[in-house]
Parts: C-alpha cells; sequence; structure tokens
C-alpha cells in the first residue's frame, strides 16, 4: 500500500470568528477543531503528519505537540507559512518534508466532521498516481468552485465569479480536500504563480498543471455536507456543533440507550452505556463518562469524567465532575436532585447523596448515606454511616487540608461540625450541633453543645431604624 | 350499536430497542406505549380487551392488569401466543375468546399514538359488514404495504417488493389497523397458510380471502402519520416523544397556558392549568400537577404530582415531588429557586421557601418562611413562623422518625438543630446555633449555645506537610 | 422632512390569548407586545405618538405612560376607542389629534418585531402624497387579503373570501401598516361605512376611496414574514418568540459570541458581550446584563442584571439576579455552580462562590471566598476572607435587618452563625461551630461552643412505635 502523508492547513486567522483565540483551536464537542482532524487522520495511519501554522503559530503547534503524544502519531511535525500566501503556499511550505514516494493528503484543520472513510476512499481514488479532489453536491452552490467534469474526469475547477451561466448550474463543488502523488506535487508547487487578484498562490490551480502534463484529475463525491463544512465564523460553528451532537445522539440511540431528547443532549467526550441505559432531557457530558446497564439520568445533569455503575440512579441537577480524579457512583446509589460530586468522589453501592450535599475526594462505602445539606470533603466513610443534614467536615484549617475519618455505622447528627483531622470511632453517634475537635470513641455518644436556657424576660426586637 | 371486541398486538419481541423490557413497555410521555393503547380503546368502550402476548409475557400481563384496573376495564385479558408465528397466527390466539357477533378492532401495543376518534371512524367504516382497513398517505412509502383500490374498494395490500412500479407510486399504505366482523374474522383466519419466505401467517393475508368470497374491502384514510407511527427502535421512540410533546405543548397553548419555548416542553401525565399560566423553558412536569389562576414557573423546574394555587410563582431550578402523598402549594406562595419539595409537603398561602431549602412531610401555615438552606422534615410549622437559614429538623434518630411543632410566630434563628420530637411554644424564639431538645416555653427567648470566648494567644496554622 | 405621526392600534381584546392581560401587554422577550411596537416607532423620531386603547384600556393606558417616559418621547398620548367599531372607526377617534400636514403612519400593537429600516421604507414610499401599504409575500396566503396591482399601483385589498380564482393565487398580501398623508386621511375616513357583514369600519376601504379619487396607492413590499407577523394566540407569541430569540441569538454569535446552541438560549433584556465570550447550553438572560471579555457560562444558568468582569466563570446552575441593585462579579472570579447571588452583591476580583451558597446585598473584596452551602447576607467582607462551609449571616433578628462586617484576613470556620450587628477583627479566627454575638478582637481566635464529652452508657434509639 501507498505511504500517505497528512498535510493539513491550519495557519488561517478566522477573522470572522472575532476571537483571540486562533480558529483551528476553536472547540467542538469539546475538542479542538483541529483535534477532530488530526483524530481522524490518525485513522489513516498516516507515515507522517504535517500542520502548517501561521496566525497564533505558537499556540497551535503546542496544541499540535498535546495531540501527537495522546495520538500516539509518531511522526507529527509543524511547519510555519510566514507570510501567508495562499493555499499553494501554504503546501509549498511542506514541501521539503515530503518523501518522494507517497500521496500527500491535503486537510483543513477548520474541517472538523470529516470521517476516515472518506478519506480513505479519496486515497483510494488517487491511488498513487491520480489528483483526486473530494466534491460535495451542494443544494445552493453559490460562491463556491465548481467541478467541471469531462465523463468521469475533472476539466477544471472553476470558481464561481468565473462560471458562466452553464457552469453555475453545476451543483458539485470542490471541497478543499485532495489527495495528490508527492511525486506529482513537486513537480506542480513550484509552478504555481500569483497572478490574480488576491496576489495569492492557490492550490486548486494545480488542477490546471495536471490538465497542462496530460496527468489525470479525478473527483471523489460524498453526499454528507456535513463532514466538508468548514468553520468561519460562530454562526457555522454553533451549526456544526448541533450537526455534530445530532449525530452522536444518533449513536447512542441506535445502540440502545433512550435518550428523551436528542435535541437537548450534549456530549463532549466519549459516553459508554450499558444496556437500557435512561438520559432525561437537557443533559450535558463532558470528559469520559461510562454507564452501567440500567443507569438513570435525571433531567438537566451535567456530568463530567464518571463511572456510574449498575442500576444507579442520578436525580434532576445533579452536577459531577471528576476532573483529574475521576468520580465513581456505586451500584444501585442514588444521588441527587441538586448534589455535586467533586473530583475523588468514590460512592460505594447503594450509597445515598440527596439534596445540597457536595462531596469532594471522599469515600463512602456501601449503604453509608448524606441526605441533606451537608459537605464531605477529604474523608473517609464507612458502611452505613447516616450523615446528618447541615453537617460538615472541617476540613481546611486556613492552611492544610486535613483528613476526617468516620468509621462504620457511626450517626453522625445534624450540622455537626467534624474538625480534621478526627476519627469518629465505629457505631458511634454524634449529637447533633456538636462541633467534633477530638476523635470519639467506638460505640458512645459524643456530644460537644451549650445546655439548653429559657431567658424568659426577653423582649423581642421591634422593626425601627437600622442599628 | 355493534359490538366492538379489541384484540391488541403486544407479543413482539422488539429486537432493536436493545432492551431487557419487552417493547409494549417502553415508555412515552411517562406510561408504557401499550396504556397509551389500552386507554385509547377505553375511549370506545369495547365489550372486551384482549391483549396478545409473548416476549415478556409475565410482565407484560402484569401491566394490562394494572391498567384494566386503573382504566375501570371490566373484560380485559390476556392471551398467550407461543411461538409467535406472525400477525395472523396471534389473532388466532384471540378468536376463541371472540363472540360470534361484533367487530373485532385490531390494535398494536407498539403503536401509541392513535387516537379514539381515528378508531370510531374505522369501527363505523367497518359497520359489522365489511373488512375495514385503516390506511394513510405517506411521503415515502418505501418498505410498506401499498392500498390497491379500485375505485373506492381496496383489491389488495401489496408488499413492497412485490409491487410492480405502478404500485410502488401508491403512497396509501397500510397501517396495521383494521376492524373486521367477528363471524369473518371466523371464517377466514382459520385459513390462512404460512406458505411464505417467512413462514409466518400474516393477518394481511385475509384481504386475499375477503376478495375470495367478494366480501367487501375497505380503506379509511388517515392524514395525521403520527397516530400510526409504532416504535420499534430507541431513535423511533425519541422522534414518537416529541411528537407527542408537541401535541401536548400545542393542547395548552390552545387553552391559554403560556409557554415560554414548546419544544422545551415535558409533560408526563396530567397538566391542569387555570387562567393566565406561565411556564417558563424546560421545564418537566409529571403524574397529576394542576396550576392554579396566575401561576408562574420558571425556568428548569421538575414538577411532579402537585397542587399550586393561585397567584404562586415556583422559581428556577425548583423540585418538586409529590410521589404518593401529593404536594401543595397555597395561594401567592413564593418557592425556590433552588427548592425541593418532597411527598408531604403542604405549604399554605403566602409561604415562602427560598434557596437549597427541602421541605418533606411538613405543613407550613400561612405566612410561614424558610428562605434559606435549610430542612424541615416531618413538622408542623404555624402561620408566620421565621424558620431561620441552615436550620434543621432533626427528625430521624437513626431507627424512627419523629415530629417537631414549631406552633405560630415562632422566630428560629440560623443554624439551629431541632432535635425531634420537641414542640416550641408560640412566639417563642430559638437563639442561632442552638440545639434544642426540649419543649420550648411560648413567647420566650431559648438559647443552647457555648459562651463565646476569645483565646489571644492563639497561631494559626501555618502552611506545611499533611498532617 | 414630512412629519410623522404615528397611530398604534392597541384596543383589540386578543379573545384568543385567553388571557385577563390586554393583548398588548402580553410579554415577548420580556417586554410588553406594545413597547416593541413604541421602541421601534420611537426610531423614526415621530413628531406624536398616539395609541388608540380600548380593551383593558386602563392597563394599557398606564403601560404607554411608562413606555413614553422611558423612550423619552415627547409627545405620546392614548385616545380610547369606544366601542370597538373597527379598524377604520379606531383611526378615526385619532383624526381631532392629527395636524393637517404630515404622514400618519399606522402600526399594530400586537405586532411586535417590525423593524425600524421597514417602517422608513413605508414612510419614504408614502412621500407625503401616496397611500402606501406595507406587503408581504406569503407561502400560505388563504385568509389574508390580496394585493390586487395594475403595474406598480396598487388597484384594490381584495378579502380573501371576496377573491375569485385568479386573485386568490395572489400570494403577495396586506399587512396591516400603513402611511398616509394626514391631509387624505381626513378626507378619507368619514366617508368609511359599516356597510358589511360585520358591521364594522374597516380603515383598508380607504384604498377604494383613493381609486375613487385617483389618489395614487402603493405597495411597499417586504420579504420578512417575522416583522409583519401579530400575535393572537398563545401559540403565535410562542412561534414569534422562537423567532425573536433565534434573531437575538444570530446577531450574537455574529458579534463573535459563542453560544453552545442557538436554539436553546434565551435574553429578555440587553446582553452587551466582550471579545471570546462562551454561553453554554440553555441559559436565560434578564435585564441588563454585561459580560466581560473572556466570560464563560456554563449549562443552565438564569442571569438578570449583572456586570461581569472580565474571565469571571459562572459555573452551571448559577442564578444571578439584580433586580434594582444590580449584581456585581468581579474579574477571574468563580461562581457556582449552585450558587445564588441576589441584589446588591458586590463580587471583587478573584472571588470564589460555590455551591449552595447565597449572597444578598454583600460586597466581597478581592480573594474573598465562600465555597459551601453558606448565606451572607447585608455583610462587607474583605479582602482574603475565607468564609467556612455552613455558616451564615443572621442579619435579620425578626424585626429589623443589621450588618456584619468581617474584616481582610478573617477565617470563619464552618457552621458558624454571625448575629448582627457584628464585626470580626482583621485577620481573626473564628472556630467552626461557634455563634458570634459580640464583635471580635483582631488576629484572635473567637469560639463560642460547648465541651465535648462522651456519653458512654448511652443506648441507640431501636426502631419501634413512633413516639
Amino acid at each position: 500500500m501507498t505511504a500517505v502523508d497528512v498535510v493539513v492547513m491550519a495557519a488561517g486567522k478566522g477573522t470572522r470568528m472575532k476571537s483571540r483565540l486562533p480558529k483551528v483551536l476553536h472547540r467542538l464537542g469539546g475538542r479542538a477543531l483541529l483535534a477532530h482532524v488530526v483524530e481522524c487522520a490518525a485513522g489513516l495511519k498516516p507515515r507522517r503528519v504535517i500542520v502548517i501554522t501561521g496566525h497564533g503559530a505558537p499556540e497551535v503547534e503546542a496544541a499540535v505537540g498535546r495531540l501527537a503524544q495522546a495520538g500516539g502519531l509518531q511522526d507529527c511535525s509543524c511547519v510555519r507559512q510566514e507570510p501567508q500566501l495562499g493555499t499553494g503556499h501554504a503546501v509549498q511550505q511542506a514541501l521539503p518534508h515530503l518523501p518522494e514516494d507517497g500521496i500527500c493528503l491535503v486537510l483543513n484543520g477548520d474541517v472538523p466532521l470529516i470521517e476516515a472513510a472518506t478519506l480513505q476512499a479519496l486515497v483510494d481514488a488517487c491511488g498513487g498516481e491520480r489528483l483526486a479532489l473530494l466534491s460535495v453536491e451542494m443544494a445552493d452552490p453559490t460562491g463556491y468552485g465548481r467541478i467541471v467534469r469531462e465523463g468521469d474526469a475533472v476539466r477544471a475547477i472553476v470558481e464561481h465569479k468565473d462560471a458562466g451561466e452553464a457552469q453555475r448550474a453545476i451543483r458539485e463543488v470542490y471541497t478543499g480536500f485532495m489527495a495528490v502523488p508527492n511525486r506529482l506535487l513537486r513537480r506542480w508547487l513550484p509552478r504555481l504563480t500569483d497572478d490574480n487578484a488576491q496576489r495569492e498562490y492557490y492550490l486548486t490551480d494545480i488542477v490546471k498543471l495536471a490538465a497542462q502534463d496530460g496527468a489525470a484529475v479525478v473527483a471523489q463525491r460524498t453526499h454528507d455536507q456535513v463532514q466538508v463544512d468548514g468553520v468561519n465564523s460562530p454562526l457555522q460553528l454553533a451549526d456544526l456543533e448541533r450537526a455534530y451532537q445530532r449525530r452522536q445522539a444518533r449513536r447512542l440511540l441506535e445502540s440502545g440507550v433512550r435518550l428523551a431528547d436528542p435535541a437537548r443532549f450534549d456530549l463532549r467526550g466519549q459516553l459508554s452505556c450499558g444496556q437500557d441505559v435512561e438520559i432525561d432531557v437537557n443533559c450535558v457530558f463532558e470528559g469520559e463518562v461510562a454507564l452501567g446497564d440500567g443507569v438513570r439520568i435525571g433531567a438537566n445533569c451535567v456530568i463530567a469524567n464518571a463511572r456510574i455503575e449498575a442500576g444507579a440512579v442520578i436525580h434532576p441537577f445533579t452536577h459531577i465532575e471528576g476532573e483529574k480524579a475521576g468520580v465513581r457512583v456505586g451500584e444501585g446509589a442514588l444521588v441527587g436532585p441538586f448534589a455535586r460530586l467533586r473530583p475523588g468522589a468514590q460512592l460505594g453501592a447503594e450509597v445515598h447523596i440527596g439534596n445540597f450535599v457536595e462531596v469532594k475526594n471522599s469515600s463512602l462505602a456501601r449503604g453509608a448515606k448524606a441526605n441533606h445539606l451537608a459537605y464531605l470533603g477529604d474523608a473517609t466513610v464507612g458502611e452505613r454511616v447516616n450523615y446528618g443534614a447541615g453537617s460538615i467536615t472541617a476540613n481546611y484549617d486556613g492552611a492544610n487540608k486535613h483528613h476526617t475519618v468516620i468509621e462504620e455505622d457511626v450517626h453522625v447528627g445534624s450540622n455537626c461540625v467534624l474538625v480534621a483531622p478526627v476519627t469518629l470511632g465505629r457505631g458511634g453517634t454524634v449529637g447533633g450541633g456538636s462541633t467534633i475537635t477530638k476523635d470519639t470513641p467506638a460505640g458512645a455518644l459524643s456530644v460537644a453543645r451549650g445546655k439548653q436556657v429559657t431567658i424568659a424576660g426577653w423582649q423581642r426586637p421591634v422593626k425601627g431604624k437600622k442599628a
């Protein structure tokens, strides 16, 4: 098989994005546009990937470095195009880095939803011998370069403004993707001129050169517009984001996941689901999320980097964010509504986390419960512990974080403060309203509160001027 | 009027649902597909309802039992089809249970949005004499059985694969619904054969038998595709769910309810509304909900089984779930944002429940307020009580639930714990931070807290290695 | 330039709205329909604005007064139409208030999305000489009055029911907007008759009178249906609300704002955005909101009347409502998830407000933090203060609100109550679980809590009958 070298155009400014961020680093589905393209390219097992950078080059090059590492790309490098003198000029920069043999596949860093199968078909159409263009049939091709065919062969790409009436009627247009043998590219690129209104070197001019040389030019047609749509403005980005999300929703539905509303579902990462998973309206998933068999996710949840085991139920308005340290929710656990699980939250089976409860960097063993208005941070909570409403682990002394251990079967009353480091011994009880600063013995009742007194003669404040 | 017997096809496996749940038990609008069909059938006052079960029969039959009871269906039973040898075979199982006279109306347990008026028209078209098929005009009928007419009469149903070019141009297709006189069904069903590629007995073959017998066959046409759409995959279920929700939203809008966005509205049950009700974006209603005149529901609320009286305002992010015991919100009450009302919450007029407040199995009399970060469980709260921020009813001692009584005009300070069972006497005040374990006298100030002291020489912790 | 007098039709009942509220006071994008119309009219710098009122006149007139004041309209008045005898009769009521010269521009109080440029073109088409009608091309004009042209001139408006087949094929219809010289209006209006089935005086009949008088009638065509769509039912209101929101979303996208889903975005007021602002799905903005450069708004936020400075991040499920007193969030601040900022919340740079935290009428200086389950009301919080989880400012004594001062570098422990009025001296520490009723000295540790004791012989409650 002929080796494939990928050239990714990523030097453009993207003026219409009106952003400080280089265009190819704008995110779609939670990842940079460029990341989609590079990951797709990686699917072809390319010999080499060369990213042409220009505007915002340092940021883009740093991103490419991370992508290459994450994607296991052996030979991935950046070449700067400075100044930017057109698409032909861009590929000229890559030329010194392209071997003599092989196929050069030209991708665009701002066309994120291209698929590997489409690219493979384009490479196959090239076959190491022909100039192969990727084309698409558009309902309204106004403004795009038309593919002028003679039978199967392509005779020219004619820009909209240069097209006559008959040519304007053509609905097949060039997409910006091409595959071309390196040896032909090497022959044609130096012959490009900037003899046009923009004073730019156009890559598409190699079609003319191919005609001059009698080389074969073919067009590989796709019918999936979304794959070749580029991002030039926030509006296009938003439209493509929706197309992407609809595609992901469809894939999940086809795998058996029940989505209450595919149009109100956002996945910015990877979601793996067991059987009979139900996801209610308006949920957002980020990073790596795994949902076990029968998991139900209520309306309006935001969930990032979490593993939710079989049968767990996540009630509405739950926010799970397992940034670096993932969050785990055990089998049959109940979480929410209005719960927040932060990095390092590890809930065992049948754990209950209720409303207005925050859990951070804490593990709760099987059957432990924190049902109301509570904070568990840096804590190890044993089986069957009942952690009372309004209770707080005071894990931060203003300088350092400390750990709290609540052994199994402890019952912590309401509105308690557990001043860490502290250990509550197994089976003990902490009276409501207690501030616990010392370890408590197993099995005993510990309290730390004032005696209840009545002040009978006391007069209630009356409405008046503010003090 | 001729008696109508309903046969519901509910034996199919629904492989493409990729679910452990039998297909007809998948939910749309919060109810099983089969429930929609049986409830629609009930609207025709049928003499008898026979549900054909097969895959997942025990679960389906249990569901039918519950539906028959809830719907007041006198004569509703299940017949198992084992093995499943086609639609004709399915109705054959029902035959022994069908009286000699009357009309048999064949429904599909996975076609949930059929309406009674459409079925009545079909029954009328049958008239106890004709084989009446329900047909629909489709934009793209590919794959469906075409209705071949001769004038008004139906000559045949021709399967897509058997259809010639002219027949493929027909856009009227069979829906799977039919009404047929029992006496004709009795004559035709035994004559069905499985002489086809699938080795199945097709119910549609009785059209041929009718032709042989010179019996009249008519097609009753509907133009409402949604009524005859079946559910075979999660994608189709999601599409039909949206169609159902749009229909419900439209009905509410027509009755005068103001929905901020009909495409972001979900109703899974019954919603009755007074005049000038406003519902903001992205709300979900479940079970039985009643909203009085002028009620406003903020964005992103989830509300189940509740009665909200006139003029009450539910702020965004409010979660109301009146599972078994309904929730009541009195006239002019203000609830939320970020409030949760659980089963048994009974709020009187002008009650205020604010952010991060949970109310469970508690009544609050007129004008009582719990505005911030509080829990009221198993409590009776009098008129004008002010329940302080962060205060908690400690209603659970680890074994039993106990009751708290807060008499009228009591002022409970912030971060108090009321250890139930306990009664706070009328007009009393509880000082902030108190843990109240004994009843408090009326009109007095009760406190239970430590004396404030200053430890002057104390050194703050400094940043270091964790303890 | 000829002076323009605007007549706004606002007398109709709007029966199909099924509301107690007069139709023109129903809200779209957070403002009354009539407000949209009057504000649009103001863009033309009219000499005079006359609103014709009828149904619900007192309410409508009060609203007009507020609008005129807010919009700086010098000469804006209301004229009552009682009884309502048709559109011609309505304008007759305005006639005594129209000067001899100038152009009368007739607008409809229930057609909210008309734009000033469209009206200006209509006024220009009138030119002080012609009767100028605003027309629109409709895909399905059924039910609407057709514009019958003779060359460029308009010959008649023909009602649908009176139209022949050829006329029914006309897709250009009258919109209800017209511009007419006052002197011609003065000539025609008295000649209108109610000689029709409805016994009403139709304004459109002046087209016939113009023909009789040989006066020129022209039609100014718009292609933007949304601008001329009226609101007659909640369904139409909801549809137009969505059209309005899509238009606003598009405008923001074009200005560089990144919206995750333009179809799940609601703006009811004014939103100004710096560069590189990102707004996630399902957010609602109300009143006046300003977002600085690089601000990120998470999913499901509701934000009203707030200024959020550059680089601040608002996490999902945050509710900000700066009703009268605006809310300010400083540079680089982090807010939410599940945070609520109420009127008068003023957060300095780098402030952190975390989950289940409510801030009302309080200022927090640079770097202050309240990360968990807390309430800050009527407080002044210094730089770098750490306000512990579960802590509460007890700002209300049941009669009056009092102020709390927390000086810089104070560390407030968990579950504290600060009973206002109270001042915590700079650099002091308050031990967890303390109820602070007196000022605390700078630099010292203050505590107010009971001593921790263990009650060893205590028996846990056992499951039994409820007490």
